[in-house]
């Protein structure tokens, strides 16, 4: 279920950008954004070890806020000028625990509709170099437009 | 769907808070442990500017992080010394937006197995002394036993 | 996380049994609608051996069809005339075997919007008389309108 | 997220295919076993107007129980011999109508532990000839051994 998606706002980009900058929990934790393209976004936050949880790796909070957050801007890169995106739900599958030295969320949409977008988001962990698959999320952003 | 069950270790009380204690991310982000019962569990988050989306609410990201942690130890609460707990997936449905003082989880399992535990997580926001529901998850978590 | 809801349509009543009426899956596997409020709706269906997975109980696909559909009327109560009624998405979690005599879901309602509605519906089996939890899901569906 | 898997019976094939002929519930709903792999399982159902919700095409519940089945024997393939396959709880987004002559669900095991399996499936819908996607679940399965 891969697909290619034409933007319906030339300035997509920039418009991904600037809302990235507007969020100040990514400051916060060392979100950082480190890719996008129509319908793809990509996320990174290195390893903190304020963020982790009793055994010593990222909260599965924090699994689940990365790619979140790469979710909504793959879905938003596809919406038209003026748009607002919402997360509406996901469900994340968390299959290995977060253990590394930086974990990276890819994010693509697989459904871009008028209203809804639907969500693949896959989170790896890269660990002395080597990338392991970490969890698996669906999600569903809405489009919300100025009445 | 609400039961009432009997923990499996008497001292099921001190085993969550002391987990809880070893949480770097919580005294990080400020999440407190409200309450613990067997089978049940509330945090609670006090708003703050720096873990904000681009609207000025708490990011959906820390909204599903206490609806899990809260579910974590709700689950924990009634396994067996010695165990330990960990998220196997879970699934969020935001309904309003993170807005208020202060954010409250209520963890109650639903159905407590020997391997695997559900639980139904309730979020709500506090905003002037109002409680408004914010978010609702159900989270599977499962017990991990020495071997 | 329970309200009551003020039905946006004064025919809502007559509007979901007609359309129940229009489903010939229900009368192909005979799942009956015994109950419909403003935000709530009770489907049941009895036993049949041919409608089982390979340990003789009600297939999880059955499980997921009876709930996804009271969901989808008590959501659909709700709406205004005219509109239709679609499953975005939802999730299920299976918690013992669907083992009994009839399974029966109930559908509430709790989050009510413009566009999307939030259901939760647990699913429990009559056996012997006896009433037991199988099943509890979280459901999204849309409202769509003419245009 | 894709891997390829080695079987732990080397009898998987005959054990799958056994286990689909116990299932009455393929039988009565016409669901066929199209293709199964280590890790890896195809199904269709040609298409039936008895199975249809209110505008005529497959009920969202029957895309449910055809992905989650599909899934379920893509986890049983790589599971030791005699051990029974159940599923915890599945995610379904319906981002289509199924509408068309056939639906095809594919299920591919992203994540296979001891105890359990996270199968990733894709539903489309072929209609004349062209095959469209309809639906993507994320389900949780567990290995069931006698003890």
């Amino acid at each position: 279920m891969s697909a290619t998606f034409e933007p319906r706002d030339p300035d997509w980009e920039a418009r991904c950008l600037a809302s990235f900058e507007k969020q100040p929990i990514c400051k916060t934790l060392g979100i950082e954004l480190t890719g996008v393209e129509p319908g793809f976004c990509e996320m990174r936050i290195p390893f903190r070890a304020d963020l982790t949880q009793q055994h010593g790796f990222f909260h599965a909070g924090m699994v689940s806020m990365l790619a979140d957050n790469a979710g909504g801007y793959a879905a938003y890169s596809l919406m038209p000028a003026g748009a607002e995106v919402l997360a509406v739900e996901f469900k994340i599958n968390l299959m290995a625990p977060a253990k590394g030295d930086v974990m990276v969320a890819r994010a693509r949409v697989v459904k871009s509709g008028r209203t809804l977008t639907v969500c693949q988001i896959e989170v790896a962990m890269i660990d002395g170099g080597v990338e392991k698959d970490c969890a698996l999320m669906q999600q569903t952003t809405i489009c919300l437009l100025p009445t």
